[in-house]
């Protein structure tokens, strides 16, 4: 940290200082939620069964990543030998040698910490959600507040923990490695997004696998109602909200936030090493990697304020408006506290504030908001979008499916909009800078936009947790047989959570398209210092990277290739929901025909319904996450770094539109058949209901596995990108070993897609027994 | 034709003679069709129905469109005034006034010859198949080989007319502008594109609105059988096969036709320009240009001849067989042709022969059969894929849609990555090319392949047109009561046909995105030449386009939206045949409560249904035939022409994906059903069967109306582009004249969007009916 100021270091202190307040207050609202009342007897019997299913679930999933992780970790600190240290490395280090050892301990270090980091997030976020559950049912007996309380509380800790534990990470590795932190800071946002994938993607399935097929078997075979406890499948099912909705989301989230602080801290050197080269005093201006660090930390205290602030009385009882004001105490304070940091952080040599920095981070919030909306727009039961889907469903399932699929289509358009809008943003704010930095600093703009969405993380995932949390409740409430003043309380908090959960996702989805053409951007800058001190070193033949050009046929098909991966891992992940819901099924039947289980004499066996579920998801994650990876390295070394950006771009372009258009399709089929269930068109039981009930079915895989997994998946695959580009550049083609190293990545990718598409013994098995269907 | 030698005179003159032979052959046919037995009165009556239906719709449109034709030939012509006129005008012409005169006149007679031409492909293909309808059904009374015949000619004629037309068209052009051809050819391959968009929208439209409408209030409510003479809508939904499957893909395959010719005759000026720069002669050397229309010429014969093979015994009865050995046939000639011909024609003034252009065209051959094999492995019922999705239909209507939706967006990756694999040969082919040459050699060598696959457009079209005539014949049959032997041989032509139907998309969407990408290719060359001679004529402060970048912040925002064109389209054209649909079915209610009418002793009013679904269609095409023109232009005018790049590459890429992903999942649903009623998993009216009937009407606007309009839209938006961009850079910012227009534009375009979006009357209708649906 040879180049802060005095005010600069002690900011990077006091931010340290920060992250750690916010992991310790997460700590304690943790040690506040276990202290309130279990409940019944009754009430603990099911949440024992949650409990042990979702710890068994989540120790597998890190038995089976840990692995992966391991060789990874090796591979990371290797490929880092292959590539010339960068100058900033050899800068902070002294020498090329130390330098290139630093960055491979650091960088592996990194990732690490980033997995860890991730999981931990995931591991915390999903255990106090379980504790959470059957406390939000015990108060609800109490009244409104008191479970509201809980039940938002629990979502509170993973929203802190991820704050706390993001900001740590990026601090830590900015005061270690100083203007050397990108090299680690690639390697702690590819842990985090890796390990998000697998939650995203193992929740995902999980969850899906064990609802689909538990209502396939239980009310559409066996034609008992929902969550009754003969149904062996009941219990996977509920610990899927908790590993899907709670530990995927919280780990996707973590990511986001995460990825968006290491872009701006990339571009943030980069434009500080332009800026002084442009000034020419040598030194690196780091106040743009400062500035970043400084806006999380103000965003955390104002979380940590504004979550004070959702109570509501119990004449009222009004969840949502409690909600809404903490986000709004929280962004207000957030927004002021940052105009008032930009004069102190954000002022030059000469003592000229430059204010850019700030109004591109206040249009990330006012995105943030904007895509609330709009997903609110086109997802709840109060606005036309979901209505028309409601009401098509009285011609039936098709008309309510084509209704839905045009609905999401459409979202998705609307959502582009907004994000364009919200990138052309930073180009107008800093059209007015010099040529030479302007293209970095636009992007520096951009990274701060990302930044500015997940300001109010704090809030978002307490909110967004608040949704399976409420909703499990309601679940052991139904199977504890609470009363009628309780349920009551916990429909509502469901409901409410259902809109909560909705307007998340938006907002992680777009937060990834952000952070993702951020990477993008640095991705061209960080291809172009490797050539250029090739260039610098004497290399021949070898020229800098002037434009990612899509009018090149190579780099067209490089985009046409990156286009396609989103519908493959979509039409992959929906898959391996039918696969894992096959198996759910035929477990489920054959308990059905233990003697005395209809009769409600035995009990099922929900341990093994909940091991197949787990079994089954982590089956499909190693072979999702190897075509994340192995995909950018294929096409990088086959075309080409220009063309990997191509397809860089292909993939943030339809991972969005996919993502958005699965994730609102699905939220509103949900929506539309609660729509519905109030009352409109028929009622429950009607025959729109029942078509309804076939675009809810078809809704659930889209929005809570293959459209969630795209965000995560777009970040992975970006940073392979970034990580293996240098390597690109400096290895010769036709190395032996890259030829080497190619076949075998062709040949796990085959391995992979052949294995996601398999048609399994289960499927098979459910073909054979069409009798017993009917 | 000043730059052309004797046999290259000679050539083109043969070229001529061929385009009119091809034309002439297809009256001929015509002709022999006429002179066919139309069966009983009954038959004849039914017929008359569907004819004067058919012919109704295509006036109606053709006014509609007129207007809007008109106009744009106005504000073509008006437009070539605005840009200075290239340097090959000028050469052509003489001066620069007589240049930019004959262009302006020379653009819009184009742009009226390619709207004429488009329509009089569809017009004539709809009337000869419905005259070929009605006597394939009385054909068949004698057996399958005349039954055969007919339906394959009647398809013949529109396969030889498309071919001829717009070979005929092409030839002109060059023949009168020589080197100055491109400044009309855009006109003509515009002209061409969008009247193929209003007929594959307003066909599309049409056609499944009465067939959704039809059967939703028949079968659905009214519980009677398909096609019962007394449903009001059943004779709409027998035009609808006609002014949809027949008019629509005509005109589409026209135009695809007819815009890789444009794009291989605009690179191959270019590139002869180019090479003749590189020899320094300074001649244009115009055997880039010949190439292309002789292979067409080529292929004109290779079908005529193919065709006389399509035949078969009444023993064998193998419809599938005849068609495929009068394709290879044709395949193996045209190949055998070009190769000779590339000696003649490809051959440098040294005397060297030129092989690559014939390998290019050669890969084009190959794709074409490998999206054919593609398209048949993901939709036909003798494959794993669709067995898969009616296995799925076991557990519901939900598995099934799930399944068909994992399928479509799988296909869609696989035929990315043959049409990328194509894109790559010729980039190997011209890997040894001069670098001064080698991007528009690359390009030329895509719009090469373009030519290649369609090549045998005359087969294709015939046996995509095969398709639907033989459906309509057995409806024709069903209704006139047939005896159960010509029932059995129209019921194997009908199998057969919907094979042929769905291999011909694929190749369709395949040609849509090659031609696409030579037309890409062109827009950057296009763009330069203007910059260029600009710069010559001593403009300041412009310089030369280097790139479409799409690192850069604006040409990314340009890529977003662009991306998100294709799900705007999709889910306004959806969403139009839901409301025409609802339309439909109000207008069958109200006659079904005629007295007399549900017994049989009324006749319904045909007509009525008939006019509601034509007054339907229209009123949607003009809003989305404006979202086709308006978007390129206010996207150019406000981010720039690099931006406008971007804009393209994102519409080819995601139109692609979207095209495959809907007619594949549609199509493959299609014939889930259609397995299952061949007996498996229950058969018909099994639950099976009735999940299975869901995902094909989901599937049916897919694959029949969002899907296939993406082909012509891809096209239109980027020869909208090519015509813009010279006005784009030639005008200053600022300019008081494109603020208005822009102003006008973006007014059209909100207008538009709103008018696709409103909710019908119809639709408010049904939602307040609810308890009749019952």
């Amino acid at each position: 940290m040879q180049d802060l100021n005095a005010v600069q270091s002690l900011a990077v202190w006091a931010v340290l200082v920060v992250s750690l307040l916010g992991i310790g207050y997460a700590f304690f609202i943790r040690s506040q939620i276990l202290a309130q009342d279990t409940g019944t007897p009754r009430m603990r019997e099911v949440w024992g069964y949650i409990k042990t299913g979702a710890n068994a679930y989540l120790s597998q999933q890190f038995r089976t990543i840990s692995i992966l992780i391991v060789i990874l970790t090796f591979v990371l600190a290797a490929s880092v030998f292959i590539i010339p240290p960068t100058t900033e490395a050899v800068e902070r280090f002294g020498s090329k040698e130390a330098a290139t050892l630093w960055v491979a301990i650091g960088r592996a270090v990194a990732f690490l910490m980033g997995s860890l980091f991730s999981y931990a997030v995931g591991f915390v976020g999903m255990n106090v959600a379980v504790e959470g559950n059957v406390r939000v049912a015990a108060a609800s007996r109490k009244g409104y507040n008191p479970a509201l309380q809980v039940a938002y509380k629990s979502g509170s800790v993973t929203g802190m923990l991820t704050v706390g534990l993001g900001l740590l990470g990026g601090t830590l590795i900015f005061m270690v490695f100083g203007i050397a932190a990108p090299d680690a800071l690639l390697g702690f946002g590819f842990g985090g997004s890796l390990i998000a994938l697998f939650m995203r993607v193992g929740g995902g399935i999980y969850t899906k696998a064990a609802d689909v097929g538990a209502d396939l078997v239980g009310k559409v075979e066996a034609g008992i109602p929902e969550d009754d406890p003969r149904n062996a499948a009941v219990i996977a099912d509920l610990v899927g909200d908790n590993v899907g909705d709670c530990a995927g989301m919280a780990a996707d989230v973590f990511e986001s936030f995460e990825v968006t602080l290491v872009s701006a801290m990339i571009l943030g050197i980069v434009l500080g090493d332009a800026v002084a080269g442009v000034m020419g005093d040598g030194q690196y201006d780091l106040r743009f990697i400062i500035f970043p660090l400084v806006l999380r930390a103000i965003g955390v205290i104002a979380s940590v304020i504004g979550n004070q602030f959702v109570t509501t009385d119990e004449r009222k009882r009004n969840a949502m408006a409690a909600m809404n004001r903490g986000f709004y105490i929280a962004a207000g304070l957030a927004i002021v506290a940052s105009a008032a940091a930009t004069p102190v952080f954000m002022v030059d040599a000469a003592g000229n504030v430059d204010w850019r920095p700030f109004f591109a981070t206040l249009s990330g919030v006012i995105l943030a908001i904007a895509l609330d909306k709009l997903t609110e727009y086109f997802t709840s039961t109060h606005f036309s979008p979901v209505k028309e889907t409601s009401k098509a469903s009285q011609t039936g399932s098709a008309t309510n499916i084509l209704s839905g699929l045009a609905l999401g289509m459409e979202s998705s358009v609307w959502a582009i909009l907004v994000i364009s809008a919200s990138i052309f943003t930073s180009v107008l704010i800093y059209s007015g800078e010099p040529a030479a930095t302007q293209f970095t600093a636009i992007l520096y703009g951009v990274s701060l936009t990302g930044i500015g969405m997940l300001l109010l993380t704090g809030n978002t995932i307490s909110m967004d947790s608040f949704g399976p949390i409420s909703d499990n409740a309601n679940g052991i409430g139904e199977m504890a047989g609470l009363d009628k003043n309780a349920r009551n309380v916990m429909d509502d908090l469901d409901a409410v959570g259902n809109t909560t959960k909705a307007v998340t996702k938006g907002i992680a989805i777009g937060s990834a398209v952000i952070a993702a053409v951020a990477l993008y951007g640095s991705y061209f800058t960080d291809v172009n210092k490797v050539i250029k001190q090739m260039i610098d070193e004497g290399a021949k033949g070898i020229e800098l990277l002037s434009s990612i050009n899509v009018a090149a046929p190579d780099v067209f098909i490089g985009l046409l290739i990156g286009g396609a991966v989103p519908f493959l891992f979509s039409a992959l992940t929906i898959r391996a929901v039918s696969r894992a819901a096959a198996q759910i099924v035929n477990e489920v039947r054959r308990q059905f025909r233990i003697p005395g289980l209809m009769e409600g004499k035995v009990v099922p066996d929900y341990a093994r319904a909940v091991q197949i579920s787990t079994t089954a998801a982590q089956k499909e994650l190693i072979s999702l996450g190897l075509i994340a990876v192995m995909v950018p390295i294929i096409v990088g070394f086959t075309l080409g770094v220009e063309a990997l950006g191509g397809f860089l771009a292909g993939i943030i372009l339809t991972g969005q539109l996919m993502a958005v258009f699965q994730a609102n399709a699905g939220g509103a089929w949900d929506n539309a058949k609660k729509y519905i269930e109030e009352g409109n068109f028929g009622g429950k039981h009607s025959e729109p209901h029942k078509a309804a009930v076939v675009g809810d079915t078809v809704g659930d895989p889209l929005k809570d596995t293959s459209g969630p997994a795209l965000n995560p998946m777009i970040k992975v695959i970006n940073l392979v990108a970034l990580i293996i580009a240098p390597i690109i550049v400096t290895i010769e083609p036709g190395n032996p070993g890259v030829i080497v190293a190619m076949i075998i990545c062709v040949a796990a990718l085959v391995w992979a897609i052949w294995q996601s598409k398999r048609e399994s013994e289960a499927l098979k098995e459910i073909a054979q027994a069409p009798a017993s269907a009917d």
